[in-house]
Formats: C-alpha cells, sequence, structure tokens
C-alpha cells in the first residue's frame, strides 16, 4: 500500500454526501435556493423560496411567515448538517423511490431493487431462529405459558424474564438492562474468553450503535480548544464518521492495508495519529473486528500489536465485535479485544476498553428489534456513573430487544429439550452465510478490473474495481464521485443497490463499494451475474 | 402566584442532583477526591485515589496507571455532568438498594418498596390491552396466524404488518418507521383534530423521548455566540432540563400557575421570555398537556393565548401531548395544539410545530416496548430532510414498537370482532386511573399543611407540603434541598419512593414531590395512609 501523506481530521475525505450532491434525495421534492443570510445574525434577510407544500395546501390564503422559518437551513446545527450516512444516503433513497416506480407499474430493465446496502438479514430471506421468537412471543403474550406445545426451555428462560421485568415487558426497567439480562451476558462474555466479566460494567442499547454513541458522547469535551480525536479505520462503518460529526469530535482516518488483506497497519497507525496531533487531541482508537466493510479478522498478533501502540498513546479502545459470530475462514478465529490484553498482563490488563455486540448480525439478524449491548472494562468508576445518569433520561432500551440478548447469551444447553433444533438452526445459518461470502468474492473477482480480497467474516464484501478515465470525467461532469456515478448507474440499470466506497472511505484513487453476502445463493448467483454483464457494458461504453 | 423575578436560563434553579449530593448515589461505592488536575491540560497533576474495584480484583499487582484514567471525571463532556434526571436520580437508586436489602432479609418498617417515582403502570399491577398483545405476538411468531384462537381482527393487522417489513419484524424499517404505521399515525391524527396530517409528517422513536431528543437536537446551533432559549415550564418533566443541558441549549423556565390549577399564565411567559434574551436566543417554548408533573390539561382559550404568544415571539412549539388519552375531569377535554393553531387560522395555522404522543402513557402504558412519534407541522422540507439524515444513522426505531402504535392507531372498529372487549379494556382501565387520581388529591388533602391541585389529567398528583423550620434547618447540614430531605426520609420509613419538586422546578420557598396515580386501589389507599402518619409523626419530629 502507498503511504500517501493524508491526513483525516474532522471531515477530511470527501464525503459521499457532499460528493454526489443531493442527487436522487428528493425527499419532499422542493425547490429552494439559499437564503441570503449573515450566519450570525438571527433575523432573514431576503426571504428563500423554500415551498412546503403542507402549508400550501392547507393555506393557500396566507403569504409571508411560512417562507420565514424559525428553524432552518441557516440556523440548524452545524454538526447535524455535517453528518452523513452513507448505508442510508441518496442510493437508498434513489433505490426507494424506484421501488416505487416499479409498484406503479414503470417498465424497467429488471423486476426487483435488490438491496444489498444493508446487513439485513431476514429482509434478504434469512429465517429467524426458532427458540428466540418463541422466548420472544412467550414474554409478550404469557398466556401462551400454559401452550403445552412450547418447549419447557423457553418457558423457563420467558418465566425469568418475566419475573425480573415484573410481570410484563411493558415495565420499564433500569436504563443499564435488566440485571439478569447482564449477569447472562457477562456469563456468556466469560465463557467465551474465560476470563472474568462483571454484569455492573455491561449496559444495554437499543441496537450497538445506540451504545456506542452513548459511550462516544463522553469524548465530547475540548481540551485546549481541541477537540477529542478518535481513530477510525478507512474504510470504517459510517455509524463512527456520522457520530463524530454529531458530537463535533475529530476524525482521524487510518488506512487499512488493502493489499494485507485489509490488515491493520502500526506504522500506518502512527503516521495518521502523529499528523492529526495538531488539530485535535487523541484519545480513541477505535478497531471493527471482524471487520465492516472489509470482511477482514485481525489475528492474534495483530490484536497485540494494535494494543500496544494505544497503550503507548494512551488511547481509549472501541472494540466493535459485532460480527464475533461471522467467522467463515477455517484458518482464522474470533480474538476479543479484551481476552488479549488480559492475556497480555500489566499495564495492558488495566486499559480502557470498550466492547460492543448485537442482536443485529451473528446467525440471529434481529436488526429490527433493536438490542445491543457494550462491556466498559476498567472504566474510571465516576465516569460509569456518569454514563449510567447520561442514559437515565431515554428511561430504558426496549425489553423486547433485552429479551432476544438474554437468548443470545443464555442459549440452550445440551440436556435441553431445544438444544438440538437451536444449534442446527445456527450452524445452518452461518454455513450458508459462509458459502455465500465464498461465492461472491469468487465470482467478483471473475469480472475483468475487479480485485476482492477473501471474506475472512463479516457480513460483507469490499471490492475493488477500476473506472475507465471517460466514466471519470463523465461523473466529474455530474458533480459525483466516480465510485457513487457508477453506484448509481448500476441501480438504475440492474436493481441492484450496493453502497459506493467513498461512503465507507478508500484510498485517493481508488474505487469501490460495499455489498452484502445476505442475497440467498440462487439470488446472489443472479445478482452477480446481473453485476458483471453490467461492468462489461459500462467498460464498453466508457472506453 | 408572586411574581418573583427569576430568571431560569441554563441551569438557573437548583437541581436535585446538585443540591442533595450524591448521598444515595452509591453506584459502585467509590472513595474519590478531585484530583488537582489543571481544565485546560491534557496530563494529570495529582493522582487520584479513584478506587477501580474491576482493576484491583484482576490486578493487584500493577499500579499506577490504573489511577491515570483515559477518561475521568475531570475530562469528560461537561454537558454529560451538568445534566440531571430526577425522576431515575438518587431517590430511586436508593430505593433499588432498600429492595436489595429486603431481599436480603433486612428488618425494615415495611415490607416493599412502592415505586411511585415513575410512570410506569404495568409495574403498578395495570393489565396489557389484550389485542395489543395479540397482534404484537403474532407479528412475532407468524406461525401463529394458523391458530384459530386469534380473532381476525388482530391477524389482518398482523399480516399488514408483516408484508410491510418484509415478512420479518426483525427487518430493518425505514429510519422514519413503517409507512403503514405513519400512515395510520396520520388517520389518527385526522381522526382526532377533524384536520388533515400528511404521514411525511410523523417520525417514529424509541419513545416519545427519543423523538423529542431528535428534534430538540436541531437547535443546538449557537447565533451570535448566544446559545438558543428553551422555554419550559416549572415544574417540568425532566427529560426536557437533561436534553436542554446535553445539547448545550439555555433553559429558560416559566412558572405555572399553582394558585390557578397549574394554569400557563401569558404574563410570566412575557417575563421569563424577556429576562432571558441578556444571555440566549429563544427559539422554542415546551408545552407539556396534559401536564406533567401538575395534571393540569389546558382549556382552548388558554392554548390560543399561548400560540399567539409564540407567535408574537417567533417560537417553535413543542407540544408534549403523551397523556392526551388521560383526561379525568369532566369538565374539560383535551385539544391539541395543532387544532387549535389550524382554526385560528391564518397566520396561526402557519406556525411551527411539533407534537409528541407514546405508547407508554395513556391506557396502554406499553412503557418497557419503547414507542413514540413527533408531527411536524409547517417545517421547513430542508430542515426534514436533514432530521431524516439525522436519525437515519441509528437505523430505525424498534420495530415492536412500531406495531404497538399501529395499534394504538388503529384499534378495532365496531364491525370488528375485537371492538366490545378492546373498548372496555380502554374504558376500564382509564375509569379506575381517574377514580385513583381523585383518591390521592382527597386523601392528600386530608393532610395537614398539605394542598393539592385537582388532577385533570395526566398520571400525577404535585402536591404542596409545608416544611416546618426545624427540618429546614436539618436538611441544610445534611446539604440537601428540605424537600429531597423529606422524600429521602420518606422513603427510608415507608419504603414510598416519590421524586422531590425540585427534581422539576418549582417556586423558590415551596416544597412538592412528585408522586404517580399508578398504585392500584387499596395500595394506593394503604400508601396515603402511611403517608399521612409519616408525615403527622415528622410535623412532630421536627416542631
Amino acid at each position: 500500500m502507498s503511504r500517501k501523506s493524508v491526513v483525516i481530521a474532522a471531515a477530511g475525505w470527501p464525503r459521499a454526501w457532499e460528493r454526489g450532491g443531493l442527487i436522487g434525495a428528493g425527499v419532499g421534492a422542493t425547490v429552494r435556493t439559499r437564503p441570503n443570510r449573515s450566519r450570525t445574525s438571527n433575523v432573514p434577510v431576503v426571504q428563500s423560496v423554500a415551498v412546503d407544500t403542507t402549508v400550501l395546501s392547507r393555506a393557500m390564503a396566507s403569504t409571508a411567515s411560512s417562507n420565514m422559518k424559525i428553524l432552518n437551513e441557516d440556523n440548524i446545527y452545524e454538526n447535524i448538517k455535517k453528518m452523513e450516512y452513507a448505508v442510508r444516503g441518496p442510493l437508498l433513497i434513489r433505490a426507494n423511490e424506484i421501488e416505487k416506480e416499479l409498484q406503479k407499474g414503470a417498465k424497467k430493465p429488471f423486476k426487483e431493487v435488490l438491496k444489498a446496502n444493508i446487513g439485513d438479514a431476514h429482509a434478504m430471506g434469512q429465517k429467524p431462529i426458532t427458540f428466540l421468537r418463541q422466548v420472544l412471543s412467550l414474554t409478550v403474550l404469557p398466556d401462551l405459558l400454559n401452550d403445552p406445545s412450547y418447549p419447557e426451555d423457553a418457558k423457563s428462560r420467558a418465566r425469568a424474564l418475566l419475573q425480573a421485568c415484573r410481570g410484563s415487558v411493558g415495565c420499564y426497567t433500569d436504563s443499564m438492562g435488566l440485571e439478569i439480562v447482564r449477569k447472562h451476558i457477562a456469563q456468556y462474555i466469560e465463557n467465551r474468553d474465560g476470563i472474568p466479566s462483571n454484569y455492573e460494567n455491561i449496559f444495554m442499547g437499543n441496537g450497538a450503535s445506540d451504545a456506542i454513541k452513548s459511550v462516544l458522547k463522553l469524548f465530547a469535551e475540548k481540551i485546549n480548544n481541541k477537540p477529542t480525536g478518535v481513530m477510525i479505520p478507512i474504510p470504517q462503518y459510517p455509524l463512527y464518521s456520522a457520530s463524530i460529526s454529531e458530537f463535533g469530535l475529530a476524525e482521524i482516518g487510518y488506512f487499512l492495508d488493502e493489499d494485507n488483506k485489509w490488515a491493520l497497519n502500526i506504522a500506518e497507525l502512527e503516521r495518521s495519529l502523529n499528523e492529526s496531533k495538531k488539530s485535535c487531541n487523541p484519545r480513541v482508537l477505535v478497531v471493527i473486528n471482524p471487520g465492516n466493510p472489509t470482511g477482514q479478522v485481525l489475528n492474534r498478533s495483530n490484536i497485540e500489536d494494535i494494543l500496544k501502540f494505544a497503550h503507548k498513546h494512551q488511547l481509549f479502545i472501541f472494540a466493535d465485535e459485532v460480527y464475533q459470530d461471522n467467522i467463515y475462514d477455517k484458518n482464522c478465529c474470533f480474538h476479543s479485544f479484551k481476552k488479549v490484553a488480559s492475556e497480555l498482563g500489566a499495564p495492558y490488563n488495566q486499559m480502557e476498553l470498550a466492547s460492543f455486540m448485537s442482536i443485529s448480525k451473528g446467525y440471529m439478524g434481529e436488526c429490527g428489534i433493536r438490542g445491543g449491548y457494550a462491556e466498559l472494562i476498567n472504566v474510571d468508576p465516576t465516569v460509569m456513573q456518569l454514563l449510567r445518569k447520561s442514559i437515565s433520561a431515554m428511561l430504558c432500551p426496549t425489553v423486547l430487544g433485552q429479551v432476544v440478548m438474554d437468548v443470545v447469551t443464555n442459549t440452550p444447553k445440551p440436556n435441553e429439550p431445544s438444544y438440538v433444533k437451536f444449534e442446527e438452526e445456527k450452524r445452518n445459518t452461518l454455513l450458508s452465510l459462509a458459502e455465500r461470502s465464498q461465492l461472491a468474492v469468487d465470482m467478483l473477482n471473475s469480472i475483468p478490473g475487479y480485485k476482492t480480497n477473501p471474506s475472512m467474516g463479516a457480513m460483507y464484501v469490499f471490492p475493488r474495481f477500476e473506472i475507465p478515465p471517460k466514466a471519470i470525467e463523465a461523473a466529474k461532469a455530474k458533480g459525483q464521485s466516480p465510485d457513487l456515478f457508477y453506484a448509481f448507474k448500476l441501480l438504475e440499470e440492474t436493481g441492484i443497490c450496493v453502497i459506493a466506497g467513498s461512503g465507507f472511505g478508500q484510498l485517493p484513487g481508488t474505487y469501490h463499494f460495499r455489498t452484502t453476502i445476505l442475497p440467498q445463493k440462487e439470488k446472489m448467483k443472479t445478482m452477480l451475474t446481473s453485476l458483471k454483464e453490467f461492468h462489461l457494458k459500462f467498460l464498453k461504453e466508457y472506453s
């Protein structure tokens, strides 16, 4: 990998949203010119020509004030304007529009939109785990506890959960989550790592994203007038860049080594850290393992080096480990940062570390229910108190997400009636994902100009592909980044919705996209065949 | 009400958390002195004596770095330190401790802790609505659609919802919520108000709190170096003060008129607004109707006056209308701000307004499931786009909260099989709440020194009571506000957990607490009798 000197701090690399403009982002199609308003004045100077159809249809008679909104583009929170989240950006918005056009009978060269933009397993046909849904419905409708068709192990879990939440999942829980669930999570972590885990260090959220934001927010204090710097991989999962913008933090991008299976290179960490110090106080290092969007799985020695680097520079580690069950490469396995830090001994076993987990990924894929947790290791007890206080105004994470997390961390035991079926469903789901990840890599690498690293884990592949100079010119003429231009064209011509690499970050001059490996096998083959045809046509068109 | 000149901007009134110190806030009991560290320095000067038991137990051998945390009390985000949420503050933390002590066999003058601190209906014995839970379990476990024991109307709703979420509630939805649910919400609002509602102006959240924070956050921009001022009632629901702190906004408290059934007095609004202008740019007016913690229900002419005031001063209205179903006074009814603004005609029908609703309150009480919505009226379309973008990184609100909101806004129709039972359960729940609210007011007013306004709506009473001078001295000696001192003593001696008035705000020199009206009738009688005995003893002790 070339070591270009690129500092990426606070929105330093071009964003998909900015590059692509608002093309396709046609929510409530409005015509608007930027009103001529001083940023330091509270009074609009010139009326904007914003057209609010709601107002118009309801009160055509009246005028004036509809154009002088109290909250408008010019006085809305700047951090909100800056943030972007490409996974649900303009490409998805356009994909949704196309879906509606198809429903209305529009003729397209394809019959359906294939949403490979997001790790949404059930939407792609993955079946929910039976046991998990049984426990969930027993807690929702406790009368079912009298139904003999439910297995006893599902009932015993539901009874314990109902008792913990005082008879109804409609009750609020502790803001950190139910104690019983947090204890099961601690036990799950102990079983995984062979290292003690204390449930008081664990809190739950509405998905891992929620938990990540709750911890990241704590770092939003400026010191010496400089924001906290957060090191994130490039490519990264854009929740991080979005939250960094929202909280006014500084983004420090470190490039993953594409030529070395997306490994994490310590020299590159040093480079990006050093270059960032002018503009921020680096305090956080985010590592996503298994990687999103890259699919890399870090080996143990790489994790040791990262820990040593973080210790040397006093960085708080965010270990995004939501794909810990999604390991496909038989030659590697998941090592938690906590386990490696602990086994390295002092001083590494005292490093501050947050590890995140979700019910949305793995073999569960229960994205819509929203459940996640964070384990905070070696964190200052006063910080824990303040964290607890900061999440308490939101009352509690959804109890049903907690119920699912309880099942995930307290699965049927070998002597229980649901054991065999549960393990079989889990194994088959993961095997099928492994098979599809291999299929995706093989088929992508058969396309001229494509180069895809093996998908060792997670749910994505992030192929690199070449774009002919003429296409790059065409993209520039449209004010789009070349990869976004490519992804839009792919969507319009094939119905395949992927996310352009610029939404995750990539080395300048390289082009990628992220696709999930979630479409079922036959659909995946059709999709990849269609992609290949598109690419060949694209090359011809712009050669 | 006396018109004391009290400006309440950015933490202007003493907070329960500050007043009460951390007494009772014994999370992970730690001994800690504030390290002598310059706020502008990144390097700790003197080691704190924080005791992290996790570290100690795991790595007794090593020392030094455990006391020099990367994230600590001195560099954590200041806004997080400032925020407080009394409903889950030190009183609840102590109540939870007492519960554990009782479980371990501790002898107390009571057998159980009665948590009247929070509007958690199911926890107090209210039964879930059958139809609602049926639809929920049918969506969780679609096999139940073949079970003949479920009514057809529950099945038809579940089928429609499952189709909308592509077969599984485990799928992500649009970040704003499922279109089908948002359309039912719009229809519900239209039926309620007789005014059109557009589903594109509606978005859902994990509870109303989530939706409120998402909109409030948009105002966090400083203009002319001054924060946006947010007018909130005093007493208020502390989600507002907590979020105002978190987002760096300025709090402008306006006193509700206790002597006039907690009505909203326009002269007081003018006073507080005018006094705040030195330190902030007032842009938002929050009104909670029906009132929390006051239980007042605004009459129509009061709402008209408030709208005119907001229009005159260009304020964006937050109408917190989560208790819209909880009206107990037969002489009043709920008027939505949207309806009144619309019927006032131009220019009021063009005012920017956000209305919030929840599945946690009303007759549903489904707090733990987390579901809420905001309807945004007359909001700038670019702001709507930015709002959509800002919530997209959190993917979507829990689908099961959306399912419950669907039922709440699309209840069984007169020709459907569940109609009679549904309406009966709803009516009985609301009647029982009305009865208990009357009971609470009557019994509280029978206590010497207590004065309680009628509970016209919502789920709380907020009695005013006198504290003898000797008790005030005793409180001061403990560094607590007198009402917090009283509430702690009440908790320790009776097991009743209420929230001191200082957590909601009150006129200086007056003392209140908030209790819910949710304990079932007999328990409520016992609780109020016990409270009366406590108060008489308290008076004797400090007279």
